[in-house]
């Protein structure tokens, strides 16, 4: 079975042919400019790619609900020309496959539980932390979602006492994404993450407002196993850091092996399948409709 | 199908015996003394009643691990007698039938499911505000499980700048029940809830944080429903007062018709099965073992 899958970014469409083990025969990249532009370039890749059936992991917020006029619509998106945007109707009015479409976090939650880091385990989240912070979640082996899909990356944090940064959520101007994401670090410091890397304030502050965010994602959702990548996460000393703020923050009331010192490095973890999570995770998709 | 139904609780045991229709025929209250005096008591009522399942729904936290040498256990609990309490085990020692066991509130949200608020829907949550706070929920028409069982009630929660209140959680000091469950609200204002009835700025703050646990609720699991009961929501001008806090702290973020002013006073509810929650959530259990 060939199976087409699209990571749709806010900066990148990423297109693939695939198969059902995950594995990634073709690829390309195409810069999210217009719909029209960048959709059209899609449909040119898989012009007689001759694919079965395809899987669309989307940046958001997206229509999920299958009872919906918007259906596969990404939908108020600040982002310039996408707002509204029929992306599944206008790829199905030229590919005549099945489709199934989710958000790109919940995809590259299912990707990383088929053949990643959540192998062989019913619940997982996958959090990217880049320009903006987006969290996917599967419970009891499904895609999480319900009155729509999680927006988990705005939840409100409480302040760290020496951070007087603002915070630049357009909606919630100090939550999590507002105080953590890529844009929020750069803002308060004055220079991009990666610039920053040997400032370990910076990371304390990071790994402070992440880890509260697992811990509450803990306390809510109690997923068994939970992978951050994005663009933030490439500081990869921020991880044990979180590790140890998640540890202290939840004080020893989970009591699970996997919350402990010797444990909580397989618990918090990097993306098993890397900067492919995305297209896997669009390919997962696609494999759910066989069934 | 006769089926027996168990709210086991911090300060009583209530039995009952139902039917499939989430009927109780008969009901019995227990006080929680000792394990051996009130399971005695409750093995005692359920003699000679001839049902063929049973639910339990327990304070916590319990183990719900059936791969666990210590599946169907009451574990860490501070109370006193009945920490590593083997409820199940005792139960099926004397009454040999299927028991389904979950804790107090994952079942009152099943209940809430089958014949009450949220009936008819996938997800929902079912929290109760009173001598501590707890929260259950249904994703994707299954109760939540993961790691273990969810403990939302311990979620970390912005301060309210005008409160100076140390919290009272032993593990947390301030995260949500340190603040904002009955005991706290006691040990703040020196008065029980009930006797602040008449006192606007006690439930100006309790509705901050509450509202606060609602939003982040809603980023994470998105639920359909929003079932609120217990002791400290028997004050009913407490609705109206948190609704509006939910509208104003999302800030028009997740665009649903449920979360608008008209509407969302039926997305924030009390329990449609009003104090028999608990029990009628404990039958809904049970029914559960025919399937």
């Amino acid at each position: 079975m060939k199976l087409g899958a699209i990571e749709a970014g806010g900066t990148k469409f990423i297109c693939g042919i695939g198969d059902e083990d995950g594995k990634v025969m073709e690829r390309i990249s195409i810069p999210t400019t217009t719909p029209d532009e960048t959709i059209g370039q899609v449909l040119e890749f898989f012009r007689s790619k001759e694919i079965n059936a395809m899987g669309i992991g989307s940046f958001g917020p997206v229509d999920l609900d299958k009872n919906s006029d918007t259906y596969g619509y990404i939908t108020s998106t600040p982002k310039p020309h996408w707002a509204q945007c029929n992306l599944v109707g206008e790829i199905q009015k030229h590919i005549q496959v099945p489709v199934a479409f989710d958000t790109d976090v919940n995809a590259a939650a299912l990707g990383e539980m088929e053949w990643g880091a959540a192998k062989g385990l019913d619940s997982c989240i996958y959090m990217t932390v880049g320009t903006g912070i987006g969290v996917g979640a599967i419970t009891e082996g499904k895609l999480l979602h319900g009155l729509t899909h999680p927006e988990m990356g705005h939840i409100l944090v409480r302040r760290h006492p020496e951070d007087s940064f603002a915070g630049n959520c357009p909606y919630h101007r100090d939550c999590l994404e507002g105080m953590a994401a890529g844009p929020a670090l750069e803002k308060r410091w004055g220079q991009k993450g990666i610039e920053l890397a040997d400032r370990p304030e910076v990371w304390e502050l990071q790994a402070y407002y992440l880890a509260q965010a697992l811990v509450n994602y803990i306390l809510i959702l109690s997923p068994k196993k939970m992978v951050i990548g994005g663009g933030v996460m490439k500081q990869e000393h921020l991880f044990p850091m979180v590790r140890q703020q998640v540890i202290s923050q939840l004080n020893g009331y989970v009591q699970r092996s996997q919350l402990t010192e010797d444990n909580i490095e397989n618990y918090i973890v990097p993306p098993a399948l890397g900067d492919n999570a995305g297209l896997c995770g669009a390919l997962a998709l696609a494999k759910t409709l066989k069934s």
